[in-house]
């Protein structure tokens, strides 16, 4: 449904994600069955190669230059004991993000992707100023989900417009693919609430170990979760999607469902990575169904729901490399695969050029 | 079991096969764990790293320089009609191997490995010199193994000490990491056939669509299947690894299980393709059980039976993108998954370096 929440400019991004013309499915469709290869003998990689066509409407594809972004925020909701880290893990890490040293900078290295870092609020001072460091952060941290709203909706709306502006920049840097990473001790708690929210899972569907919280305590996170959705039982059941990302969302989410919001209105492709990141889409999905035209659901995460919730959204993941580690990683190993499926699509002989005729 | 064929060479490469010291992969694990990530978040990328480090014995990890060999042999068993293609068709894709123009090119130059294209066994003159072709053939196809055997031992072996030499060749040039491509009209059939013989399966388990047979051609490519078991039920029954491959495989596989052998001899890693490649790895493995040690298994294929084979290996593929080309084109995609875990063993901080203290 739509929101009664949307700011114009929001609502104007909102309205410019269009489906793709299926018309340009089948025009990749009939370039792929010219290659020189069994019919369909590429699987997947074909279904990435007509679906980017459908995005970008010619040839040769483009899935360079790439860019990821992890965006960070703190979360509340952390107070109740629900994270298997300290809060200041997201300060420290997005330190990491900014001196080249963690996972995500290793696989975007490997994809020829680069990388912003985006503190969209994380509880801290702002960060020194760093050639990779985008500072716009909306507060220091949401507020605690389980005793009221994490976000007000001016915060909210706030940090989907964040998202916006990064992918309208990305977009006159002349980058042509997204990648969608974040970082925030608590967010898989926010991200189960928001999954139920939005999709109808119970909370215990959804309640996983997170960054890796002992058995002992699934217990005690979902109960955090379904205390959650009660105290915002009115935003929740009332249904507007920016009043529920505002209940039970964060910084970096919405503004990962801003990215994916804008990136789709580009025309650029978006790829999706794991339990976090598919929230985020989710709430995008709800501003936005058209959205999905653009996304690619780079790898099912190794934390509990996110298979339920992939399968609620009638994907299937591309990668199941048992990986739970967020920050984008799952994305950039897609950038990869993209790359593939665009040279199979631009560099392919076909069957009358290699003058093969069966 | 060991084979009473073995030339003094194989019989001394498959004794350098060895397993690799357990207690690397502790070091491994130990170096992994102090990374900066949760514990095991980075699922199968951490095994793969670990796996090379089991290999390679030292920090860092080289997933570079990586080598495709393409190997393309012809055979006999086309004349059943059990092929969705003329027998020519390996010709041309040679040719288109060698243009640049396949599938396996572009995978290749995405993951920014070198490829070798080499006629093994292909039925046609040999091929106008080219830098990327290695002129080995070693007859103009195989025999009909559905009236026979499809080689004689002498040239079952000299096709295992073609791939012995491949390997060589490349571990002179300095390549860390073989790819095992193959191209040969007919030889999903022959493929077939070296599951059921090695690991018992019926022929009903083992035959799929290849390139792409009708449905109503399953049946007749079952039954030619099955007639190969019988007419050489000698050498299925006597057990001999050679005797099996000379009478049911082709020059191409062979040469991929010589390959293999000859690869982890020389601690390179060895990316195994699809069905094909799959089948000369259980050949290799029946001579030099150790190099399941040095494989990575990259893809799970589309081809019916794949999936049975690898399970009955203990094996579960890296991708599974629906993808049954062959050429390489699996282990291409894995080249570049390597390249990922390889650069998270090396260029991750560690909790230490950065600071982070839980």
């Amino acid at each position: 449904m739509p929101s009664s929440l949307l700011s114009p400019s929001l609502a104007r991004e909102c309205e410019a994600v269009v489906p793709v013309d299926t018309a340009r499915l089948d025009t990749a469709q009939t370039h792929l069955d010219s290659l020189t290869k069994p019919l369909g003998s590429l699987g997947r990689l074909e279904d990435m190669a007509r679906q980017l066509y459908g995005i970008q409407g010619k040839a040769p594809l483009e899935a360079r230059p790439a860019r990821m972004f992890t965006i960070a925020g703190d979360h509340g909701v952390v107070a109740e004991g629900v994270a298997a880290s300290p809060k200041e893990v997201t300060i420290l890490m997005v330190l990491n993000f900014l001196r080249g040293g963690a996972g995500v900078n290793c696989l975007c290295e490997a994809a020829g992707a680069d990388i912003r870092v985006v503190d969209a609020g994380v509880d801290a001072e702002p960060f020194q100023p760093h050639p990779r460091l985008i500072d716009a952060k909306i507060a220091r941290g949401t507020a605690n989900m389980a005793k009221g709203p994490a976000m007000t909706p001016e915060q909210c709306v706030r940090a989907l417009q964040l998202g916006i502006d990064l992918a309208e920049t990305a977009h006159k840097d002349g980058i042509r693919v997204l990648g969608t990473g974040e970082m925030g001790i608590g967010n898989t708690t926010s991200s189960s609430a928001l999954f139920c929210a939005y999709l109808g899972f119970s909370a215990l569907d959804m309640t996983g170990m997170g960054a890796g919280i002992p058995p002992a305590g699934l217990g005690h996170k979902t109960k955090i979760i379904q205390q959650s959705l009660n105290v915002n039982r009115e935003a929740v059941a009332g249904g507007d999607p920016i009043a529920v990302l505002a209940a039970l969302g964060g910084f970096e989410i919405a503004a990962l469902a801003g990215l994916i919001i804008g990136g789709a209105a580009r025309n650029m492709a978006v790829m999706i990575d794991g339990f976090i990141a598919t929230a985020a889409y989710v709430a995008a999905a709800q501003l936005a169904p058209a959205v999905r035209d653009y996304c690619f659901f780079c790898h099912g995460s190794a934390e509990a729901g996110h298979g339920k919730a992939l399968e609620a959204l009638g994907q299937k993941p591309l990668l199941d490399l048992g990986m739970r580690l967020g920050e984008g990683t799952g994305a950039a190993l897609g950038f990869t695969l993209l790359d593939g499926a665009a040279r199979i699509y631009n560099d392919m002989a076909t069957f009358e050029s290699a003058g093969i005729f069966l």
